[in-house]
């Protein structure tokens, strides 16, 4: 299958790779140059602009931040004109469910077929292919994705026939993953600031009732002082914020994720916004006057 | 081994049947009647009292709910005097950990040897002897306790030397456990507000990097109405006041715990103290207005 791929970063890269592994024909493109030479080492092909890559493709993945960049790679850059009839359009980043919902409207206008597909799962999901997949959209869309999503995911779930039902899943998703990191944040300063072992506790907690997916994968890196970037700070200040827009909308409060939001700007306002996320503890610590810079 | 066991409720029961199943003769008593008639039937031997349990006990468990009512036992109900000298004290309740450490010192005086040895992993934790143990005092007596602490859990750990180091372990891990209760009632309110199934939410936040295990044991029963109570929503009144108390001791801010208490702290004042600690989410709902009742 000829699948176009745009966003080739830390999560969008491995994905890539897995489809090119898969034996597919898959054509790149990437505002960074990094980014484009790491997918061509993996056996990617470059085309050169987004259009090239999208000019007769079966279907395209966007793996870009957010729902004006899904926009401006569809409508502003020509993705939705070279793309031809029928092609799956798969957005998987996460955005306000309404921004999905337009979305997926505008391009059925052009006989374009949106799957509304949130991910979960980080880059050790993209890398084993063990992703969360959350797709709103028509079924039969589904089913068509269906193959390629193998590919990618091993939780592959379709939320409602609606596009936006998947961002909605997301952004649900989005508030545990991003408050739990603050609640992993929060435990450990406390525990250190007592003396404890920050090893220790990750032994204990991480197979207790304290337990959490992102304690045992942003803890370890909690622990040290400027651990590999594995996915930023702002990236949750940009989620929150859209879970904040949900809440909203919905007239449903959200006290926790309210709080988790501003530790992540003050993490943000701090100069951490691309450092990964698990330095949010640090804003613990110098609430509690420890920080160790 | 005779050992005596004093707090025969919802997590001691299920311990003290194990320590019965493993051969050792336990001699039991709780305040209430019918705590004592399920432990009779799970093959204890009630004893009447608090010191006659204690009479020549070699290990006295105190599965009783907190700082106050541990002392009362050992100090004024005469467990600490009909103990022979250098029986075993192991206390599993979360407390303050100064509290801890001076009940340490004066079980120590009486030729006695205190483990602060709180646990984790809630009833099935106690059914199933998974339990997590955090125990802080003198590595002999952690020794000395461990063949039977082995019976209960299967994750013992030695936090330290010293009285109260367990109780700190406990205090970080309630801290999240509580915390992670309140994020999964907010999320789970936001998305059925937003009309998505609760049950499809669980599977798919289940196995996702939103997963905790508190989301996976307490996500099903916060769907539930009026389920059974495994662990009532004033017990983290209670031990969030304490990690609040250890915060404030320690002069360590504790933002999300101190949200968490105040959301715990609501849902009480509604009159569901005495309810499942799932039932928080009925706090978020009545927030959106959304409430059933």
């Amino acid at each position: 299958m000829h699948i176009a791929f745009i966003g080739l970063g830390a999560m969008g890269l491995p994905m890539a790779r897995r489809l090119v592994e898969a034996g597919h024909d898959v054509r790149g493109h990437d505002v960074t140059a990094a980014a484009r030479e790491r997918f061509s080492e993996a056996g990617g092909t470059l085309s050169g602009s987004i259009e090239k890559a999208c000019d007769g493709a079966d279907a395209l993945f966007l793996m870009v931040v957010n729902a004006d960049q899904t926009e401006g790679v569809l409508f502003d850059e020509g993705a939705a004109r070279a793309l031809p009839e029928g092609a799956l359009v798969i957005a998987c980043c996460t955005q306000p469910p309404a921004r999905a919902e337009d979305c997926g409207r505008r391009l059925a206008a052009s006989g374009l077929r949106l799957l509304d597909a949130p991910v979960s799962g980080g880059t050790a999901g993209a890398e084993g292919g063990t992703l969360t997949i959350m797709a709103g959209g028509p079924r039969e869309t589904f089913e068509a994705a269906r193959p390629i999503l193998e590919i990618l995911g091993d939780k592959l779930h379709h939320v409602g026939e609606a596009w936006g039902q998947g961002s909605t899943m997301k952004t649900v998703n989005q508030l545990m993953c991003g408050a739990h990191i603050a609640v992993a944040a929060e435990a450990l300063a406390l525990g250190r600031a007592a003396g404890i072992d920050g090893g220790l506790m990750l032994e204990i907690l991480g197979k207790s009732a304290a337990a959490s997916w992102m304690l045992n994968d942003r803890g370890p890196r909690m622990l040290q002082h400027d651990p590999e970037v594995r996915s930023a700070v702002d990236i949750f200040v940009k989620d929150l914020g859209i879970v904040l827009d949900a809440g909203r909308e919905g007239k449903t409060p959200t006290p926790i994720a309210s709080l988790a939001y501003q530790l992540f700007l003050a993490a943000s306002a701090r100069d951490l916004g691309r450092a990964d996320d698990s330095q949010l503890v640090r804003v613990f610590e110098e609430l509690s006057g420890r920080a160790e810079q």
